[in-house]
């Protein structure tokens, strides 16, 4: 079965929707915040822990999966929710954004892209057949089609001819596509270019995807071209079909994404940022490392209801922290991760209720205060 | 209250006995294995996860706390229990052998011992009392006298100068002991030779302890001298108090270590080795970077109850270590601890028995098959 997207309810006075889709692994409710597991596993973290937090979705790398421990291991398990022990939805990406963020010495052709491991520095081809291949093998609920993530900034002829060949990428990566069980999403490109992020939305949607994502954000533009990239193509999408802006989780443009009309988010910053011992909070993100939670014996946030929040305090977490302790990093991700997922209900509460800009004002004005 | 032992059982072919130490955080049963949280944490794991796998007791390291966060901020948390947010029974070792095995440019002196931090380099004087007013603050339930670990080997001058330090040492540290709700172990040195051993035990046992403790073994010596060492001892040691053997957590040696007598056991290697990628089974160790793993989709070890085993393959956890994801580091860590916690359970069985030679031979010619 394909996935199916269910609009609920539409806000008033923006282009925020709250929604429901629903998958071979259960439904989950959008806009969703998806916690990432780059190589099978949500860092540091087990399913029993994503599920407390109310995790809906998650993602995989099909890059890193590929490499190791290979998509054929995976698929002999009996694929990615057996391998990981995760029996709820599965998102995995193209390896598009892996190859052009971390792989070496790569050489984009019509064929696909030629590049060095950043394990081994083992030559190695990703082609939109073969990530789809890779993804099929997975058997994750949901598939990306294989696109370039344009950088930023980008000469208007270079995004031209890259957003085409992602073009054609997408319609070889869909005639490739042999999973029923599984859904595919299309990827709208054109870097910071309004005109060529229209072309790329009407194309890629005469393809006819599952869903759709908005690709090449956060790449280094500055936040109001981040917002007009998205403002650009999403308004082409049909609404009947989910919409994921790929690789966003700062609260912030999480608000900007759902205002346009955003469903689905991913970002490794809370667990990234959780090793490095921050942590989110209403007034703003917090570092644990700050000498003045030395002998703070509150928890992170008094209203948090995480696994953390409820029985550890800011002092433990930051001696966890300087003295190196992984669980210092477990406690803060199950922390900041929660805390985007529960964002995201707060915003589906208020679009149920016509009320986004003032949830939306009142997030903001607490969390830039300090 | 100080701690209470209550013997149980007496195995009739051996000297293993069968009890169970009363302590203000519950009671546990002994022979016990005790999983180390050397810097007020069991490294990967939640003490829910302690809890689950059977753990009766943890120990903590006095020369790590006292680096790291300070032993004033753990009691101003209120103590050890509440500021790791573990209500079982916490043991604290006393910063000597850290001192001895860790610290660089040591000099000792009938004060104590002037070192230099392995942290930053600080030149730190650890002494008696002092170990002691750290414990006290930490508010374990079982605090360990300062001594010196003999180096092995060592001339039977420096042993028997030490071992008598050692003694006057103990005695500082029993007048220095202020929380009369913790209890206090004296510390059996005397390095490789039978009759220090023998001077160690009776001079300690006349000063008067709540529990006896057996130090100096697994510090390069082989294994009948490590065995010589423990008999050479214990035979001293009253009936009605704990005996623990330091440092020592390989199965062979726990079996080794219950045949002459003694209650308690402590080591890092199960989560070490788990970091390692090797995990304990009934037929010996394995390591899961071994190639053959690679589609290994069993649990390791098909009557194992541990979280680890009830959820995750070979393969799976093989991928977690070999990507370097602390989720493999966790699950092994788990089920190395149960393993070795389970073992301490069996063999309190075999004593209720007076099988425990029958039962000792048999795991033996399993675990040493391979």
């Amino acid at each position: 079965m394909k996935i199916k997207y269910e609009l609920l309810k539409s806000e008033k006075h923006t282009k925020a929707r709250h929604g429901i889709l629903h998958t071979n692994h259960g439904s989950f409710e959008t806009p969703m915040f998806m916690p990432v597991g780059t190589q099978a596993t949500v860092k540091t973290l087990s399913p029993e822990e994503l599920k407390e937090m109310g995790s809906g979705v998650i993602l995989s790398n099909t890059y890193h999966l590929w490499l190791r421990p290979g998509e054929d291991v995976v698929d002999h398990a009996g694929g990615l929710h057996t391998f990981m022990n995760y029996d709820g939805p599965i998102l995995t990406d193209s390896g598009g954004f892996q190859v052009f963020s971390l792989a070496e010495k790569k050489n984009i052709t019509e064929e696909g892209v030629l590049f060095k491991s950043h394990i081994n520095g083992e030559k190695l081809l990703l082609t939109p057949e073969k990530s789809i291949e890779i993804q099929n093998k997975l058997d994750s609920d949901i598939a990306m089609s294989f696109d370039e993530c344009i950088p930023y900034p980008a000469s208007y002829e270079y995004a031209k001819a890259s957003t085409e060949r992602t073009l054609r990428w997408a319609r070889r990566g869909k005639e490739a596509h042999k999973n029923e069980h599984q859904s595919l999403f299309g990827i709208v490109q054109g870097g910071e270019y309004s005109d060529l992020r229209a072309i790329s939305a009407k194309e890629t949607v005469k393809i006819g995807f599952d869903g759709y994502s908005i690709g090449g954000t956060s790449v280094g533009e500055d936040k109001p071209t981040m917002y007009q990239m998205i403002e650009d193509g999403i308004c082409y999408l049909p609404e009947d079909k989910p919409r994921y802006l790929m690789g966003v989780g700062d609260p912030i443009d999480i608000l900007e994404g759902v205002e346009r009309g955003v469903d689905m988010f991913d970002c490794v910053l809370p667990t990234r940022i959780a090793r490095h011992g921050n942590a989110f909070t209403h007034r703003g993100k917090i570092n644990l490392k700050n000498a003045k939670f030395k002998e703070d014996f509150t928890p992170l946030e008094e209203t948090c209801t995480c696994y953390a929040c409820r029985h550890y305090t800011k002092a433990y977490i930051r001696h966890l922290i300087i003295a190196g302790e992984t669980f210092g990093a477990r406690l803060l991700s199950i922390h900041n991760l929660q805390f985007l997922i529960h964002l995201t209900e707060d915003i589906r509460s208020s679009i149920d209720t016509d009320t986004f800009l003032t949830f939306k004002e009142k997030f903001l004005k607490d969390y830039t205060k300090e």
